[in-house]
């Protein structure tokens, strides 16, 4: 984790997070590994990235944390790039991330990939911070303060 | 949009958002919005950023229609940035990045900032997928669907 922390008495939440997964192509492969995806050559393939950059930004994954390396799951000697628990803990911020998207960068009736839950085929509820008892809390309503 | 937007006719939504905000410096300075930075000096010198990078990525912001320029509310000659109503629509995103990073990236006693809700100072319930009734959905309860 502190490898790609250049500001490690950081103690802003955002900053530490952005700082591990704060890339196009760190999300776009945490989002992969949610719909499946495991092997290298199939993110590379999904994402059209350059091998060498696939390469980075998987070794940076795993050393912070949030993907592992696994042996094949079908006993074939390739390795598979798992989501930790701490990676798998990265759904809600994909998830707000599509349902921003979904809202906003795509005309009325442009086809779109959606999420749905897989037993209804309805979709996800939208995402919003609440209060501990539920209530939605507009950005105007929060404050950051220090806690030790 | 368009402009960091390598993929036109991608139809994911998180693809989309993450062409646009899905780099360091642009989720911090989404970041710092909500938290009341909106001037460039302000933003330069909580971040610690060069000018350049800072004009870049305002620049993309403003394009994307994510920040907008209004002249100062002191009556000054500075310009401001300003989350547009679209912009204000990432708070999901940056409360899901700041509660991962507060559960995963600190030490126990670790000092960090908390979001809490001005009016209680009670820090905000913890972001999670739910289904449209209000069940939270885990990563494998859910499936993409193309929509048209």
């Amino acid at each position: 984790m502190a490898k790609r922390q250049d500001k490690p008495d950081e103690t802003c939440p955002v900053a530490r997070a952005v700082d591990l997964v704060g890339d196009r192509w760190s999300l776009l492969l945490v989002r992969d590994a949610f719909d499946g995806t495991r092997r290298f050559s199939d993110f590379q393939r999904g994402l059209g990235v350059a091998r060498s950059i696939l390469a980075d930004r998987l070794r940076g994954l795993v050393e912070a944390g949030i993907f592992e390396v696994q042996p094949a799951s079908d006993g074939t000697s390739y390795q598979e790039y798992v989501l930790t628990p701490q990676g798998e803990q990265l759904f809600p911020v994909v998830v707000a991330l599509r349902q921003w998207g979904e809202q906003h960068l795509f005309e009325p009736g442009q086809a779109h990939s959606q999420l749905v839950e897989t037993s209804s085929g309805k979709p996800l509820g939208w995402m919003q911070p609440m209060a501990a008892d539920g209530r939605v809390i507009a950005p105007g309503a929060v404050s950051v303060r220090k806690v030790q």
